[in-house]
């Protein structure tokens, strides 16, 4: 976010909590940062009056009229004692006060326009004059604990939204609005893709039939796409000893982020979290030899996360991740082609979604900040060509890349796939991640030319990333209008009356045998419900069949795409069909 | 096993303590059971001398050489302080006595050729006459904690192999060498189908690319035949929160053999055991008609259970089990055909394998015990309903069963399937489970015709079962040489020198285009080494190409099964090889 933007919010942020404590003078005030899409305060109104959603038209109008007179901000240094006199009757910035106190920093106080809030500094100069009253609006209020933590207070949390300009609010309303339309949640029960169950819990879907087969379909078009790389699949168990970490290195940092398991005896287990620790066993299972290498694994299955649960929403944040996972094995030297391979995959992918479009997307070359080498782990030397290649390969391969430096991991530099939704929302999709550290920690080796044991590299690689996220991305990004590769069903046929049926039922054979997945209402519904129906789930394509179809041995094909309605022999059908179901 | 034998075995197990104790005094007997295959006793033998393998011939012959007095048992009832003060130096008799006076049992001493034992008989009545000491053998001698728990102090198992005959033992022995020859775990090495790893822990194998490559192939097979069968995919998570069970009715009964999962935060659940409770609830996600029904959801998952250390043993016995699991939702007049189309599906998997054959399979119909109704849950109408139309379709199909009462499960009839292997041990493999239990408990309703809500059954279905274990058994049964289509790799072309590399390559490409797993061996071993590596790897066919070859423009094939040598041009080879790959 823009500097002055941020000013801007956080400026936004004082003026609401002064607005409340006009209307609330009851109000404790807490703690009103600046967000990605604007700001808001936590607010604890005891058991005073507390405002409702009705409430803030109200409040956004008194900051609107206060802000006329918001020109600008003085601030004073003050003692513990003082801060502490003044905030005496509010626990919670006591509690920050004595925090900064540990901290041995200093204690700042911010005015503007009579209003005085504890405070770091950032904020507009003269906010009545940079600030549009037409480009923010409170948004809504939501309930949030003190800090995050569940076990402290629950506080009331206003949020507002805030851009530069009038235009800009409105461009993102109607972004919001559009989502809202789309949102994955409502849509995947529309087409019945996957639900939820109070008993299972939250967030761990269970796929349909429907959803079952959408997921297959992105997984096989992945897999038939990079089995012509020389691919292979393997198989992993969903736990592991917490041995398989401690030598990863990932126990110490992540052990309270894992579920942990435990049997009756003296089984004790993790849930994997990744599945790249688990592909170095298979890598290690026998003696490498430089012959065998690139070896390339790659895995679609669940990982294991433990989510918080105010957290989780619909598929796009879950505790069960499937996770389209591959790593490949290799030397240094193969890591071009190998990251040449996989940006193939990815470019063939996403084309096949009509995602891989000019100005649609951006790649993150993401390398070490020169100037903190002691941040990343391995052999400079192996970086410095890394990173080279890296860059080599986006070049050669034309990628919109832009270098950012200090994006590295730690373990090694990698090119991340940003792509942008339908409404203008950018998601990190594919990528590819080179990886010094951990055939290190796991002490993997081949055998090359000479007989002498050498190292591998790993390279860790995405193309989907996690398939729940992806699905709900993909849902709100076509709103449900998939395209026909990746439909459920891609053809319903519909007899206009009982006396079709039977031709209908010749169409549908000759489509089953053609290999598209296609339904056939012989119901007792109405020609027109029934085309609803098909309408409602989204099918791209349905044939009309009645009296005149039947006797000249055609089909009416009706698009949703296009609208258009056109007679096919059902041969021709199939042949101009063909193309787009085998993208 | 026959009761008589049973008794012999019984005997034998006495006979085998009277020797331990001739030859150390020192010994203190504790229990001695007959089992499948012979019998065993546990004995401490404290800090003294412990037999070793090698004392195994001695004590045998002295077995034998005792056995020739052994001509009638007599047996006393005694009072329990009698009994403690028989047994009052051996801590494990007197546990036992401890138990058998709790439970106000009697308690009882058997004395055969002056050795007296603690038992509550069941022997051979004379002995010498009955037991042939050309049918008996010592076997090994392995470690076993006191009443099997590992808190218990570590005793001495002799274990022994008896039969009625000498041939019969002769037979088994044979059996248990081609066991070892034919061993998973070894094969499972040299063919590099999975491994195990420390970090990861006992338990959980890992599949390699050829490992994974079977699995799919078994999967795959199993899937398309059912998809004729109108069976749909879905997926479920590995994990649920407990309340699923409590309501399936697991949690009570199985709470403790359930792997628990905890997380930093609310979040507590337990890995699935079993799939048909999140079936239901993809089930139950909508309002169903019977229009929808039979529902049938397939899914090839992993399921894990907490089986003790000790008890694993490769993929025969593992703590992550891949379920190839299925669930019909239909109403009672449906079971017929839905039991009949399961039964087909395992007709036609198990005819793939070669082992739908007469004799070396049966099928046991498993029903209720009509002197004990209290046993069994649901409608008897229901029962009687659903018993004889499983044995309707047992004989309309004209399936090998037996009708064995008293073994259906308490929640409904089923059908097993029992295969031999080919060195003649019998596994239950596939099964159809009919369910009246589980869709009350979950309240599971479809509306029937009238508008009435009805309760669905359930039929519960596994045609391989467990991957892991059905892959250690006909990993064993093929010993390795799988039929064309199971074949990671199906075909080897392997080139007599370099200058048929080119020739060679065309074949290979062709064979690869033609659907073939094919691999080439371009490399610089001698061909011999060549040929004998593509034997190790028990591939189906290999193909050699020379000069002869190039010219005429063919191949020569060799086949593993018949050892035939022929030569065909391509087109002829692929003709040959299609009907047998896609069998």
């Amino acid at each position: 976010m823009n500097r002055q933007l941020e000013f801007k919010r956080h400026t936004l942020a004082h003026l609401l909590a002064a607005a409340v404590l006009e209307k609330y003078p009851h109000a404790k005030l807490t703690l009103g940062p600046a967000i990605d899409t604007g700001f808001y305060y936590d607010i604890d109104f005891g058991d005073g009056e507390a405002p409702g959603d009705a409430d803030l038209k109200q409040i956004q109008k008194l900051m609107k009229k206060l802000l006329n007179k918001w020109d600008g901000f003085t601030h004073e240094e003050v003692s513990v004692d003082k801060a502490r006199e003044m905030f005496a009757c509010n626990q919670f910035k006591l509690e920050l006060i004595d925090e900064i106190e540990d901290k041995g920093e200093k204690i700042t106080l911010y005015t503007c326009g009579g209003f005085t809030d504890l405070c770091r500094g950032g904020h507009s100069e003269n906010p009545k004059a940079e600030i549009n009253p037409d480009a923010f609006k409170l948004d809504k209020i939501a309930g949030a604990y003190w800090r995050g933590d569940e076990k402290n207070k629950m506080l009331t949390r206003i949020y507002g939204i805030a851009f530069n300009t009038k235009e800009e609010l409105g461009e993102y309303e109607t972004q919001i609005e559009e989502a809202k339309a789309r949102d994955h949640r409502k849509l995947g029960k529309e087409l019945d893709l996957f639900t939820f169950s109070e008993l299972v819990g939250p967030g761990l879907p269970l796929f349909t039939p429907n959803g079952t087969l959408m997921r297959d379909l992105i997984v096989d078009k992945i897999m038939s796409i990079q089995l012509k790389f020389g691919y292979t699949k393997v198989v992993i168990p969903h736990i592991t000893k917490s041995d398989l970490y401690k030598t990863s290195g990932h126990w110490e940092k992540f052990k309270d982020e894992l579920f942990h398991v435990k049997g009756k005896t003296d089984a004790e287990f993790v849930m994997k979290p990744m599945n790249c620790p688990h592909h170095t066993q298979i890598f290690d299972s026998k003696l490498r030899s430089y012959k065998e290498l690139p070896i390339r694994y790659a895995e679609s299955t669940m990982v294991y996360r433990d989510e918080q649960a105010g957290e989780l929403l619909g598929l796009g944040r879950v505790r069960s991740i499937t996770q389209d996972d591959g790593h490949v094995f290799c030397t240094v030297e193969q890591i071009d082609q190998e990251v040449e391979n996989i940006v193939k995959v990815i470019e063939k992918f996403y084309t096949a979604l009509g995602m891989y479009e000019k100005n649609k997307f951006w790649v993150s070359l993401s390398v070490s900040n020169p100037a903190e080498p002691e941040k990343y782990l391995g052999d400079p030397e192996n970086w410095v060509k890394a990173e080279s290649m890296l860059e080599n390969v986006a070049t050669r391969l034309n990628l919109p890349y832009k270098r950012v430096e200090g994006e590295a991991a730690f373990y090694g530099p990698k090119l991340d796939f940003m792509f942008k939704d339908a409404i203008g929302r950018e998601w990190q999709l594919a990528t590819a991640q080179l990886d010094f550290v951990m055939p290190e920690r796991f002490g993997l080796e081949y055998t090359d030319n000479t007989g002498k044991k050498e190292r591998p590299v790993m390279i860790h690689r995405a193309i989907a990333g996690s398939l729940e996220r992806f699905m709900s991305i993909i849902i709100e990004h076509f709103a449900g209008n998939f395209p026909l590769w990746l439909c459920p069903t891609q053809i319903a046929v519909i007899p206009v009356a009982d006396t079709h049926n039977e031709y209908a039922m010749e169409i549908y054979q000759q489509l089953l045998e053609a290999g598209f997945r296609t339904e056939i209402d012989t119901s007792n519904e109405s020609m027109g419900k029934k085309i609803r129906n098909a309408k409602k789930m989204r099918l791209p394509y349905f044939i009309v069949v009645g009296d005149k179809e039947k006797e000249d041995k055609t089909v009416t094909l009706e698009s949703r795409d296009t609208m258009e309605s056109k007679s096919y022999k059902v041969e021709e059908l199939i042949e101009k069909l063909n193309p787009e179901a085998d993208v």
